[in-house]
């Protein structure tokens, strides 16, 4: 076996064994491959695509590059979610608590805020003390212990999809649904989860804005799972507003515990029982999703889930009176200024992306991996696509840093929404499933 | 302009400017541009392919990347002729004082011995004396003086080329028409030489096995030249069989001599004349193929072309004295030997790469660059395709350096030559003419 004849299998379209893709795994992987043959592969396979076969055997190369959690010990079910990024996306930050409050084990890991999306450890992290780097042991002992556990990838999950994205990354070989989805699944399979639905966002604010692509994703990432033996389902979803009331760490803080309490904003709520409704049937703790969501619901009227998460605060290191008064021991920011209306109407459209990158730029997210982010600052919303707005009236309020940012976010915000004079047709919060 | 882009542009079927392609081959030459880019940029010219002005562009700037032979101070119009590679092809040994009795220029670069094929170089250094390492100042003042001369392509002739040529061959991206077309032309377009005959051969002991083939990359190679400003035509011709009488060295210097005093074989005289005609219909010395054969005919009975012969052995250090008595000047083979037809019947197929490869396992030919060559060894063509055998009677006379060679070859020379009960079609010389 030789890397020139992968390559030339790849570039007449053939298709590649278990074996082969390993070898060219093992390759870059171990640094043995020219640079030059591993472009070359991964401009073939980008240009004549990989079959399901392919997907899955590069994915779990891929995995197998590095680390892979051993859960075993962790007596109970395990499941989790990945969503693949949008703004106001803090299910997560529910999700887990309420799902171990439901006898499952979640073993959650996350990551930062990029570009335009936030991060779910950047949202822990407002949390005072709030650790995301336990190691292996302590992420399973939290979860024998706790039944949730939130961390970050650990440098040695899937060595491969680094050095392979570095190559993609200069090569124009970034924007194929089959390597950004084997990409993803390499490290959530390396989590040593039994089950995982996937969040996949559409629309403005989304990664994969076109309908298209998205399912495109949700097919590959699907595929992939259920073909590694990670009973795996996706959901396609709206990202053409924020979801929910709030965009910002601490200001997700705030309104998970809310949802926590058994309130908060209906999107981000309906979001969070479809999501676990599916994670529950995945486990088979129930046969259909309306069974599942009927389980799920009292646990967060009845302060359950609440538990769950000041257990898991606690076990993080994180001060666990944050799920009883958060505002008290979560980050504010300095400047608060509304963004009025400029003239009456519905919320026609919100350009989501802009909306994301304002939130990053006011210090939320980051530009480039590194950056440090402040945890106080972000948006609320308080009108959302379809809602009827009167002249002068707060569309949201800004929380910033700095006066300049605050002026900054304000007009942003201001250019990002479009007022009309018609109420736009209702768009779906789920635009499908695929398993 | 970066590198990333042109890489994008180009996998997305666009076509890219000459300014873009100049800066990638520019990067490439230099080495700024890491290969990682190259490979990727390489693969997806491969599978998308490139443009007819794409093409044009990609190998002028190869030709830019090196040296470039200036003939301007060489009075008259300068032609030149390049085939793909062949067995028994030695038509430049004739064309080049053929063509200048005439009255032209020819400015020959050629090539050495590889694999199957020949190289004129090889056929030329049988000559006692000859040297084909003129520099560009000898060149030139013997292009003046005598008309034409015979040398190799110098190392800074398109090093564009030889690295990317390194890069496509562990990357799985040689076979491709336009980047063999690219590579050769750029070569042709370092010659300075005004007009170009291409000799596009098809058959079984083609490069270019395939019609199909050989008539793509005979497109290329004229759109290339035409589109550079080099009057370019291609014929495309027959290598199912070997071409003349012989194949090796000195034995196809002899027969040179032979063709050049008015005699050899009819098939090789045939392809000359017919290659010459269009050389001089492309300077316009003639109107037409026809006419212009009629006015190289009698150079050949006359004795003219061979003076020029002579003067070009004498100016490039050989002895003149190889076109008077040729046999008693060139090496001979120790050991000669029949191979005799085991049966009766007619030659029906002569798998010429097979022979090819017999020719260069005598040691007239090269494994790898660099190898030695033998200039006395190499086969007489005794039967050709559509010929009568009979029983026992001498297909080819095989010329070894010792017994055991002699043995081999003309074990494999019996493999390779199919005889069979009826006369197979006739096979034209020429397949047709692209320009």
């Amino acid at each position: 076996m030789n890397a020139y004849d992968i390559i030339f299998k790849k570039r007449n379209g053939g298709e590649l064994s278990r074996e082969e893709i390993e070898f060219f795994v093992k390759g870059v992987t171990a640094g043995d491959l020219p640079p030059e043959q591993a472009a070359a592969w991964l401009m073939a396979a980008f240009l004549k695509g990989l079959t399901k076969k392919e997907m899955v055997s590069l994915t779990t190369a891929m995995t197998h590059s590095g680390e892979i959690l051993d859960l075993a010990s962790v007596p109970g079910d395990k499941v989790d979610k990945h969503s693949t990024g949008g703004v106001g996306d803090g299910t997560s930050l529910v999700l887990a608590p309420l799902l171990s409050a439901s006898g499952v084990v979640v073993p959650m890991m996350s990551g930062r805020a990029l570009g335009h999306t936030g991060g779910t450890l950047d949202k822990l992290e407002a949390i005072p003390g709030f650790r995301v780097d336990l190691t292996a042991d302590e992420f399973r002992r939290q979860l024998s212990s706790v039944g949730c556990a939130m961390i970050g990838q650990t440098a040695q999950v899937a060595p491969a999809d680094k050095k392979l994205y570095a190559l993609r990354d200069v090569t124009a070989t970034v924007d194929s649904v089959t390597l950004i989805a084997a990409s993803i699944m390499s490290k959530k399979l390396a989590e040593g989860t039994n089950a995982l639905v996937l969040d996949v966002k559409t629309g403005s604010g989304a990664f994969m804005q076109k309908m298209k692509d998205a399912r495109a994703l949700a097919a590959a990432m699907t595929a992939i799972g259920n073909g590694a033996g990670v009973k795996t389902v996706a959901l396609i979803t709206n990202m053409d507003q924020p979801l929910g009331g709030v965009a910002g760490n601490a200001l997700e803080i705030r309104q998970a515990v809310e949802v926590l309490k058994g309130g908060g904003p209906a999107d981000f709520c309906e979001l969070i029982l479809t999501l676990g409704a599916w994670m529950l049937v995945l486990v088979k703790k129930a046969r259909q999703p309306g069974e599942a969501r009927k389980s799920l619901e009292p646990l967060l009227r009845d302060g359950r889930a609440l538990e769950k998460f000041r257990d898991m605060v606690r076990a993080q290191g994180g001060d666990p009176a944050v799920a009883d008064k958060p505002e008290a021991l979560l980050p504010r920011a300095r400047f608060q200024g509304a963004v009025p209306a400029r003239r009456a109407g519905y919320v026609v459209k919100m350009d989501t992306r802009a909306i994301g990158m304002l939130v990053s730029g006011l210090g939320a997210g980051r530009a480039k991996p590194g950056d440090p982010v402040d945890h106080s600052v972000g948006i609320e919303f308080h009108k959302k696509t379809g809602d009827i707005v009167r002249l002068g009236e707060s569309l949201a309020t800004v929380h910033a840093g700095s006066r300049e940012k605050l002026e900054e976010a304000q007009r942003l915000y201001q250019e990002a929404v479009v007022l009309g004079p018609r109420r736009p047709p209702k768009q779906p919060l789920v635009y499908g499933l695929i398993r």
